[in-house]
């Protein structure tokens, strides 16, 4: 057999073996997969219905729960990266006119307002100075405005720092009949966080951060009054991949074909919830805990500033204010050149006013802080 | 800090070491990766903005315009499995109330047809019985008769193992001023396949199937016809995730981040086109054509008889027809059991009715045919 039509070789040309320096990974995400994780990645493959690889799905769903404190059925990972578990939230929420509040205080609320409104939703803003979060008064204030049916806001903005209370919100939500969305992207794995206490109706998150798994598989919950409302749809939901409809078919009972899931990111997952689950979630936020306050200590020592007052801090993730006359670029390039140590610069409106210092899942470790410490001195005084 | 609420244990539970049984996955896909690409799936992650990882996708986009024979600007992974790249086609390119016309001989047909509705488009359907294909004549009638803005075709039916002839249909399209879609799921990296010489202006496909990778992300490209229609939207496109104006931005020279790239499913995909290249395309199509003519000239021998037209045969996939009185489930189960040999049942109209066989990637190797006929024979008549 020739080809009936000569090959074009103009893209056709030899690439060298796969080689990636040795980044240790202080940004605010992808983290270091934990090595097990790593491991679990690179098995061997079985089909995306296989009786091995639906026991594999049921151990994700449960393990997922206990991370997330909830007991929502549907509670699974989306087969994109944390954006993609991000739309599903909307996508499969929103109708059309709608009305949906979001409190805005960083890069996410922002996103949020974009995805909303593409899926036809009367959004409505709050909005906070970056770096600051609401008070329990102020949401009040907004939902009897503007009486929306979901209010949408940041756990973890990951363009901040910034960690947003969420005790009573879920009340003043179920008060004003409106559901209560939440990005956990940030904090899931990482930072207390009881979605069933604290009355969240949807969540979303990622893999590749305070649950030190590679980015890829994205996890995704729903109340079952979240669900009510999506069984009462009047419109079909606008996105084929991540109609959850569709997707509730595979993740649940029925175990009907929608789409081949990434079966190895499913492995690293499981992987990566059962090292949650072996450490136990408050042994785990604590570790987060302790290493973000020795880091805190330790830029102070510096004479480095935090973004964010103390009682707001992430502990996954803390924003560093750049000194004035520092060129925080040239910085981070010279951490990554020299001692392959990636830290994060700003994002928008905190573009080049902070970096942004991650400690998360298995890199939040004691080890990290004072080798990062160590570099950044020996940076800022060259 | 103890923690404000009690934790609930209810869903923390141990759980096993991964062990996965040494599945020979034969089915319409996920095929077994090529051990060198589960190697570069392990490898230590960087970060999505790393300078050494905008070279890997640099690398990646060169390469994959060579597996598709194309020069398209646009062409890089979408960070989703194949079902997500089809999204991302109709996604930019339909507007509310444009005319698409779907090819419908399938079950990928009809998800055409469900997906394209679900963002306003008019669709229009032309149909076949499944396992048969398009001839040119109907398609210039149909497009005489529909006017459409896209004429959407599936070139490698995964349902049914047919093969859609597509000589000449893009200068068709071109004398109807529409744009031609085509979906190559099941034929890039193992069927002949000629993007510009065909004049195809979209197209997508996954990873898991011709080019050995395991699925997560998924091959999309867009010609400059196809681009100047996405820059003349008049609405935004409805899906923030898989929006080519924003994913341009990070795959393009801007490297704007948009979102976190599946790190490591890069490095497999870049390793499974780095095979792709080092193989040879032409040398490619051959095997993957040599090894699916011993299936077919072995599953005669067996009396067996496929279900497409030898001339319409994808190489790729192969339709049994299972023979009266024999159980096609019970089959498929026992080659799963016994023999660790994954095959497919039918799909949609001809469930029950065929198995599929999948030859794709790392598992064209005429020992796999071998084992399956010799595993096949055993099992029809115990």
């Amino acid at each position: 057999m020739k080809p009936s039509i000569p090959i074009d070789e103009t893209h056709r040309r030899p690439t060298a073996q796969l080689e990636v320096p040795p980044r240790l990974l202080l940004g605010p995400g992808p983290c270091n997969a934990h090595p097990r994780v790593l491991q679990a990645l690179t098995m061997r493959q079985v089909g995306h219905l296989d009786p091995c690889f639906l026991e594999i799905m049921d151990e994700i769903q449960t393990l997922l729960r206990y991370a997330w404190q909830t007991h929502n059925e549907v509670t699974f990972p989306v087969s994109g990266t944390g954006t993609a578990a991000m739309e599903a939230t909307l996508a499969n929420i929103v109708e059309p006119s709608d009305v949906v509040l979001v409190g805005v205080k960083g890069y996410f609320g922002h996103r949020l307002v974009d995805m909303a409104g593409r899926y036809g939703a009367d959004v409505r803003k709050i909005s906070k100075p970056w770096g600051q979060v609401f008070h329990l008064e102020e949401l009040r204030q907004a939902l009897e405005t503007h009486r929306p049916a979901v209010l949408a806001l940041v756990h973890a903005e990951t363009s901040t720092g910034a960690k947003q209370p969420l005790e009573g919100v879920g009340e003043l939500c179920r008060e004003y009949n409106c559901l209560l969305l939440v990005d956990t992207v940030t904090s899931l794995g990482g930072v207390p966080l009881y979605l069933d206490a604290w009355g969240v109706d949807l969540a979303y998150s990622c893999s590749q951060k305070g649950l030190g798994c590679p980015p890829g598989a994205s996890p995704f919950t729903m109340s079952p009054r979240a669900f009510e409302k999506l069984q009462a749809r009047q419109t079909p939901v606008a996105n084929w991949y991540l109609d959850l409809n569709l997707l509730c078919k595979y993740w649940g009972r029925d175990r009907t074909y929608h789409h081949t899931a990434p079966i190895n990111m499913n492995y690293a997952f499981r992987e990566a919830l059962r090292l949650v689950s072996e450490e136990g979630l408050e042994q785990r936020w604590q570790r987060h805990q302790a290493t973000a306050e020795l880091l805190w200590d330790g830029l102070s020592d510096l004479g480095l500033e935090c973004h964010v007052k103390r009682e707001f801090r992430l502990p996954t993730l803390t924003t560093v204010r750049i000194p004035d006359g520092v060129d925080g670029k040239a910085i981070a390039q010279t951490l990554l050149h020299d001692y392959n140590i990636e830290i994060g610069g700003g994002l928008g409106e905190l573009g080049g006013q902070v970096w942004r210092i991650g400690l998360m899942g298995f890199n939040s470790r004691p080890e990290n802080v004072l080798l990062l410490l160590a570099a950044l001195k020996r940076v800022l005084h060259q």
